[in-house]
């Protein structure tokens, strides 16, 4: 159950799940877990405690099967059906999102992620109707109805910072769980509805903080 | 100086920033930790210990003066001078990263980031001597003379996973110190080269398992 699993390892199970994927992919049947710590840049002890919680994964000098793996990810996850999710506000950085998520490899995964992206949402009429990969585009005007008959629980927000908070604020009683704001600026919403914040300029800037402090290390 | 401060309030160092500089855009003189807890999303003690690596910064009951922070900021990075970085392919997301860094907005900004992006590169011969806002487009081939003449250190990749690897690697022994990863898969470098990836599929994935952590804590 992920109710007993730490926040910290709670943070690194996407990348795990995204590594064996790939491996799955490449058909690769064993992972040794040094080669998997060297891959992922995760330390093997950190890895052991963290496959600890999806059960019984491994065994000493054998490694990991990658097959049991992704099934241990399906259990953890099977009490959940798929959610889905819309993207609001479809400029470069919405439009990328979309055509990514409609892209044939995303698709074709035996393993896919349990948030689906079915449509995109903007304020821009030449838009409306039009679709991004396969995925339709429309009026904001239309968001609520259509959250409620898709039962959408999932929203991507890729709108600019000044109408961020105005549209999160839109999104408070419609049974929304989960948003991921890329609209660079902090939203505040009710306890209902979990964020997770992904800032392109913080990263490049954390990206800066880690340099410098390894070069002044050297120093 | 930054090699004293622990990982983890390295990862928060971007975040604080930004909400400093949006409140010195905003007008705002001065701030309450629990104010700045709600607005960030952090309890106050963590930001009070993070805070305490930066410098003497605010007294009990009184507060954060923002230009107070900032200013410790600029001090903690004036032995650095500002960066050059270029982005490597120009598709949508490479695109919409373009058009962010050289908004009006972005370049208005008293506080500016450490690293200025100044180019972007694509093998696409049709975007070559393109401009995206105010950042002119070269072709892939010049990429290696560029780096040298500009003294490049920082690359925002990207491109496709299927070329990822092999961008890095050319970009070995040209004295980039860090890599921003937005190509969906993981890249390795030598140990010159900080690499920090963002995943837009793992950050949504990310938020469904704390969404469905919480829901399973609630049972």
């Amino acid at each position: 159950m992920l109710s007993n699993i730490p926040n910290a390892t709670i943070k690194r199970l996407a990348l795990y799940r995204r590594c064996f994927v790939e491996l799955d992919e490449m058909g690769v049947k064993r992972i040794q877990s040094g080669e998997l710590s060297q891959k992922i840049g995760i330390d093997s002890a950190t890895i052991r405690r963290d496959f600890s919680y999806l059960g019984e994964l491994g065994r000493q000098g054998y490694g990991y099967e990658v097959r049991v793996v992704l099934e241990a990810f399906n259990n953890l996850l099977k009490t959940e059906d798929a959610q889905s999710c819309v993207l609001i506000g479809v400029g470069n950085l919405g439009r990328a999102l979309l055509k990514y998520f409609s892209s044939d490899k995303f698709k074709k995964r035996v393993f896919r992620t349990p948030v689906n992206l079915i449509a995109g949402f903007d304020t821009d009429e030449s838009l409306v109707g039009q679709c991004v990969g396969e995925l339709p585009l429309y009026h904001l005007n239309d968001l609520k109805s259509y959250i409620e008959e898709h039962r959408v629980t999932y929203v991507i927000l890729t709108v600019p910072p000044t109408v961020a908070q105005s549209v999160a604020t839109s999104l408070e009683g419609l049974g929304i769980k989960g948003i991921l704001n890329l609209s660079s600026t902090v939203i505040n919403v009710s306890e209902d509805i979990t964020v997770h914040e992904v800032d392109l300029n913080m990263e490049l800037e954390t990206l800066f903080f880690y340099v410098f402090q390894k070069e002044q290390a050297k120093h």
